[in-house]
């Protein structure tokens, strides 16, 4: 017989908080706390099996649930001395949802079940303080009627204002115990208008209703998306957790709050959090009441007048410490907390791993690992290597002018600039556009979600730092300022205003989630400095790291980039990037104009020292580490003019003919340039643009190992391989060059040849070219495009439709293919090491900077990984967990 | 020890037919004619080890050759009573190359050797004809200086020509004795003056130095260049035959000719062939004098008043067809052969399998069959089934007006159009851009062959029907007018003139081989009509052949000339060039520019009609027969205008703003069409489309199945498919659609649906992708071009280069490139039949119609392959021989 139901309560509890599976995060730790001697109000949690029960089944229960539900709840009010349905001594629950993963705001809750007409009057009793109870019944119904019956929240509020309006009342606490009786005759008449029943008065009928409706939630659209967004199978199911109501609105030595056990912005070991008196939970999370620091030190450094809950309430704090404490040593991370405080008694409500910055992360899993508490191993696993991200990207230069439009609370670290648009959708289809935008909002809530995702920062004029829009925006790792009050937003003319000054949407902002910021138009950004315990972290994975990670990377300023942040070498210099600056783009179409070999070697001898000069400076910059030197790959037609105008000044300038110019580029103009005479194809055509590039490249290795006296061995990488003879045919040339420059230099040239490996076929004859090729680097960007026949540059029409259908699990371009590209890479992989067992093997496409292709490239066992310098310590990382055995998910 | 000579002559011989590698083709049926009784000039082959032993060993020979030599040369002194080297009574030899392989023309050959200055006198005493043998003293001189000295033969035509004119002398039969005597002075000193040595008077120095000349001549250029066209391997090597020279020019009792058993045009049982009295065999095959026919039969349908062979060397003729009906029954095959009269003695200089038309190989095959000779699988067999094209390739239509230029000989039947080229070169270069071209010359020679392949038909001003250019023709299968004499063609000024019309290069003419005409312009073409012969050897490759053939094929008339052909359903209906005629684009204009999914609908409901007749067209020529149908597989794009002139028309039509037209075009514009928004990539973006085409199908069927009361069975093919996923969004839709249908048509509907594989990716996941798929068709030519990355509209540039380089075998747009794609295909097919293991398997790109495509597929195990509809027969022959197990390397 399963068993569908789990109490807790009184200092022991049937679950724990390995069982999340099955009681959903929420309820496992509940138990846990239980089983921890922490005060936790007495309650009990409904499996998720039910909830797989409840769609397996048209809607409807396990038969022998009801049974375990009332055995629950009599212990509940047996440990409480209440008892649910007793309208003389009412026990009142809670009832919430709770999925194995935290899913803040996606699923509803219901407060104050229990309450009736009747019961209201015996909650007035016990309570001594009558506006209490049908204060909390009014809220009840309010709740109950929204997320059980589906009758809006705003259709109470309008009421409310109405009646307030009608009596000149401004705040909720004007209202008296009789306001609310009769505010709450109005409630239940609009329930009966817009439902068609009465609300219902039997406390086992709104039990079971509330039950239904958190089952039920698990299918709506909010939870859908927010389960697409982060890959959670929608097998997993939600539990419900009832559990007895305690009140932190009952007088001054009531409270509420919610706390991290560590700073979640810095990582700082501090306990950090907010608190409201007599206030109930949801209060704090509306940030509709500014509230309270926890700590005294706190307090001050907010400059606030207000007491601290250190101060107000000594002995509670003191308890909760303890409680802080026990809790982040057993879950040996920092934890993220509710609390209610009931006339002066602690209460518990729920402990989960806290969401946090990356910087935070990262500090947080250092000292944590000094501290004893973790090991080296784990604090590598912990740092997602993806959020790194946000600590490579440029921040705001201190220096630059700032014209600061308004100040709030900085909830999200990090700046970033971008239009301004009020709601989620436009969010989402201007940067569909390519558009950056920053999303303004008076409160987010999680309907905004995918807009958040959409924007650059967001921006909000109302909530503290544990509203939803800071919660979710540290999530991301988006800057976010909170709380900026003195903006007021008007949706309906799409503007915001913050005193004279009206900004409308499309205007471009600046926002620095470090500093609270909100300043208008673009400001210089600046190089990040990364701290001491990011250093330690990376020196950390670099212990127990296998892969190299190279950076690809062909400007002086990109390959000291790549090597401050810790590459091992250059996996991929484009050489054609050096051929489109102005002085040299010049040269590089006299080449292609010429009328024979004759006159493209004349061009291509003007080229050669400038060539020779960027690769002497690449070689001094990664003196002592390999680097790989791709020969010329795109087709000739993307140096020539793309336009009239622009031929007619291009024909000036090179002295020729306009029209002559126009029809060597209508010749060379291809219908699939991709898969055109690009590649070594041109190699073989014009085999003196390879000779010249191996000389440039030959001669200053020979330069750069006499100036720095260090050894230079330049790999050089032949493209778009198809067939050995092919490679055969290049490789030919350029060993003759060698031995050529070696005669002339009188030194001794070391280098080696190899393909970027980047077509179906070079993966299938892998063999053979291998015989040939003394490295392989999988150019996965293009093997991707040939594999699954998608060119990346046109892919915008349909591939956001493909990953939105599940036709993929993620963007190919970003997470590698596994089951199409990936066996390629891993055919590829095992012929050549077949023909050649020490074959270096890299990759060299974006996904070298992606951790879950990185992962991947672990097992296929690669030498290295070659990503763009800024996301070299992301691969650092990842390839440190993939040593580990980190399995990743696609992820996009 | 190895033996490196093999002696014949005098009724046996040491070699046989059998031992072609080592003896080559013309000394191993020398060896056979021997072995046969037949009448052979003694001789002997060095075999083709040597010529492996000479390029093996820096050109020298091994060292018990010139002792083996020394003995040959004795038996055959002994044999014909005179010794190699007595001055007084010389044995006289010709020096022959010989090949495995025949290749016409493209070796040297020396005759008469062993002449010099006195044994030039035994000669003509033995001969009792002085002028005979300064004749062929001055014939060897100029020969053997040619192919072992280098010098050219035009240097000795122009010393006889000078001398000629001094004297005016008009024929070379003017000169008497006393005239070559004196010319033979001047080429001695000629020889002395461009080589630097005296012509060597030793006959062994002479014989050794025409065995290496014909060793060497393996390796140059024309030969290396024969050897790459028809993928003979250079390890062959040539064998050398020395063999007693006989003389067909020692009066009017001596001749020499050229015959085939069966005529080579047609293929009747006739023998067929030309001779000249008094004459070296050298004499015919040049063209220089217009020969004799060799049957009474032949003279009386050719008009001539020159007696034939059959009544002027009577017992001759006897004696020659009883060897030639001999040689025939001996090789079950239609020979080609050589032999001279001397004096009225008979001697047979060469036999060997005569090339033919395909007509001609058509009716011998099945001739042969019928005679007993050979077996219906070996008639098969010896068919090459691309040379099917030029029969079923169309012909001149009869009663088209004709303005005749000028007539020659019908040396290759067939006719074609195209533009006068007067070079091989300009040839090469005009087809490679796509224009088609008759090659025009004075006369052929194995320098033109690169021209020949290029050109469309050959036209040559001299020569007969044995002429370089009519065997070469005859074998390319390329219409031929050979020594069209009328012609004068002026290489300098690049015209050729008859009588006072002058034609330039660029003007169009038609040759018609068959009936020797050369025309003016171009024109009207018929369809073939396929002979009886035909018709049975395609019944007798239907026995044997296990694949099935279908006709890629959309209108009625390519529909029609499938099923004539043989076609055994449609492997490929493209739908989109369903779209393309004046009144569907339209729609499909309106269906593109539609600003939602109701205005695409309301376009594509009028598009549904037209598109349901066509089907049901299709469906009733086909009907029985399987039909595939692929839904809309190009980009959008392809619909609109491609420039605003166009543009403004279509807009206008529309009735829509230019503006919108072309900004909407814009939109849709790719980089990389081939990998962009096409495939089923339109059919998951725009489902309607799908929806459309299924219910035309459907609709189709029914209608086709009621008015016929055939079943149709039609198989929906969706294109482009990557993954599973996909394929059951798409099929979902269609199964949805054939339920609607069968409600509306209250009939029950059968369909399949499958899809076309061509990526790679599609390859890898063909395991699951079967699960859903009912059948695969391998779309090799996008499979080629994305396996590649190369794209098919672009290979012009780069591609020509790969196959000259040897990087391709051969063209892999026309022959599967096997190492590659041949892979991808494999694993598509093995995994594919893995999950479903009855699962239809076809192909349907170029490749179905290519014989060497087709026989890998046969290895594959392929249900079937589909190809254009006039490569049907083709198809079904290949496939034929690849059931019997051909097989066939990759040819371009």
């Amino acid at each position: 017989m399963a068993k569908w139901v789990y109490t807790f309560g009184g200092g022991r509890a049937e679950g724990a908080s390995r069982l999340g599976d099955l009681l959903g995060g929420k309820g496992a730790n509940l138990a846990e706390m239980a089983n921890l001697g922490l005060p936790v109000p007495p309650g009990f949690t409904i499996t998720t099996e039910v909830c797989t029960y409840f769609y397996a089944n048209r809607r409807t229960y396990p038969s022998d649930l009801a049974v375990e539900v009332e055995a629950a709840l009599a212990s509940v009010g047996a440990l409480t001395g209440h008892a649910f349905g007793d309208e003389s001594n009412p026990l009142l629950v809670s009832v919430r949802s709770g999925a194995k993963a935290s899913m803040p705001g996606m699923m509803d809750t219901v407060l104050n079940l229990g309450l009736n007409d009747i019961s209201v009057e015996a909650l007035a009793r016990l309570a001594g303080d009558e506006r209490f109870a049908y204060d909390s019944y009014r809220r009840f119904i309010q709740m109950y009627s929204d997320v059980v019956l589906g009758i809006e929240h705003h259709e109470f509020e309008a009421l409310l204002e109405y009646y307030k309006d009608a009596r000149s009342l401004t705040l909720d606490t004007d209202l008296s115990a009789e306001d609310w009786k009769r505010l709450i005759i109005g409630y239940k008449a609009k329930v009966v208008e817009l439902s068609g029943k009465e609300f219902p008065q039997a406390p086992q009928e709104q039990l079971w209703g509330a039950i239904g409706a958190v089952f039920g939630s698990w299918m709506n659209p909010r939870a859908i998306t927010y389960r697409a967004l982060h890959a959670i199978p929608e097998s997993w199911g939600t539990a419900v957790t009832v559990q007895a109501m305690v009140f932190g609105n009952l007088g001054d030595t009531s409270a509420t709050g919610v706390a991290f056990t560590r700073n979640p912005s810095t990582g700082t070991k501090e306990l950090y959090g907010e608190f409201l008196i007599n206030a109930q939970g949801e209060d704090v999370v509306a940030g509709i009441r500014t509230p309270q620091s926890i700590t005294e030190a706190a307090r001050i450094a907010a400059g606030s007048t207000k007491p601290s809950m250190e101060t107000a309430l000594p002995h509670v704090f003191a308890e909760f410490v303890r409680a802080t404490e026990k809790l982040e040593r057993h879950y040996r991370d920092m934890q993220d907390l509710e609390f209610t405080v009931e006339r002066g008694k602690l209460w518990m409500l729920q402990t989960r791993t806290g969401k946090r910055t990356t910087k935070a992360a990262i500090k947080i899993a250092v000292d944590m690992t000094n501290e004893g508490l973790i090991g080296k191993d784990e604090a590598i696993l912990r740092i997602d290597p993806a959020s790194l991200e946000q600590l490579l990207h440029p921040t705001l230069d201190p220096d630059a002018p700032r014209d600061v439009i308004a100040t709030g609370l900085p909830a999200s670290p990090g700046a970033a600039t971008g239009e301004i648009v009020l709601g989620a959708d436009e969010a989402v289809q201007l940067a569909g556009a390519g558009r950056k935008v920053v999303l303004v909002r008076v409160e987010t809530s999680p309907e905004d979600i995918h807009g958040m995702h959409a924007a650059e920062a967001i921006l909000t004029s109302r909530g503290g730092m544990t509203s939803h829009a800071a919660v979710v925006a540290r999530g991301m790792g988006k800057p976010c300022v909170a709380g900026a009050g003195a903006i007021r937003i008007d949706y309906a003319s799409g503007t915001m205003t913050v005193a004279d000054r009206t900004f409308a949407k499309g205007d471009v902002v600046t926002i620095d989630g470090t500093a609270g910021q909100v300043i208008h138009g673009a400001v210089a950004m600046l190089t990040p400095e990364l701290s001491g315990e990011f250093a330690t972290l990376m020196s950390w994975a670099d212990e127990v790291r296998r892969m190299q990670v190279r950076a690809n990377a062909e400007t002086e300023q990109d390959a000291r980039m790549a090597r401050s942040f810790g590459a091992e070498g250059i996996g991929l210099c484009r050489t054609e990037h050096m051929f489109f600056e102005a002085d040299r783009i010049v040269r590089m179409r006299e080449m292609i104009l010429a009328r024979d070999e004759a006159g493209r070697r004349a061009a291509l001898a003007e080229l050669l020292p400038i060539q020779r000069g960027d690769f002497i400076e690449l070689f001094e910059i990664m003196a002592g580490l390999p680097v790989t030197i791709r020969l010329l790959d795109p087709p000739l037609h993307e140096f020539l003019p793309h336009d009239r105008a622009e031929a007619e000044d291009v024909a000036k300038a090179l002295g020729v003919e306009v029209e002559a110019l126009l029809r060597r580029t209508a010749e060379l103009r291809e219908f699939n340039p991709m898969l055109g005479f690009r590649g070594c194809r041109l190699a073989i055509a014009y085999p003196e643009i390879a000779e010249m590039q191996a000389r440039a490249i030959f001669e200053a290795a020979a330069a750069a190992e006499k100036r720095s006296g260090t050894a230079v061995e330049p790999e050089i990488m032949v493209p778009l391989v198809l067939a050995k003879a092919e490679l055969d045919l290049v490789k030919d040339r350029i060993d003759a060059m060698a031995k050529a420059v070696a005669a002339e230099t009188g030194g001794r040239i070391a280098y080696t040849v190899g393909t970027m490996v980047e077509t179906p076929r070079a993966c299938l004859r892998a063999g053979e070219i291998a015989e040939t090729a003394e490295f392989f680097s999988f150019g996965t960007n293009d093997l991707t495009q040939t594999c699954l026949a998608i060119s990346r540059d046109d892919a915008g029409s349909f591939l956001g439709r493909y990953v939105g259908a599940g036709i993929f699990s993620a963007d190919p371009f970003v997470t590698l293919d596994k089951e199409g590209v990936g066996e390629l890479v891993e055919i590829g992989t095992s012929r050549g090491r077949a023909t050649r067992p020490a074959l270096k093997v890299g990759i060299c496409g974006e996904h070298g900077g992606d951790p879950a292709s990185i992962a991947f490239c672990e097992k296929l066992g690669l030498t290295y990984v070659s990503c763009s310098p800024f996301r070299v310590p992301i691969a650092r990382l990842a390839a440190a967990q993939a040593a580990l055995g980190k399995e990743l998910a696609s992820t996009a």
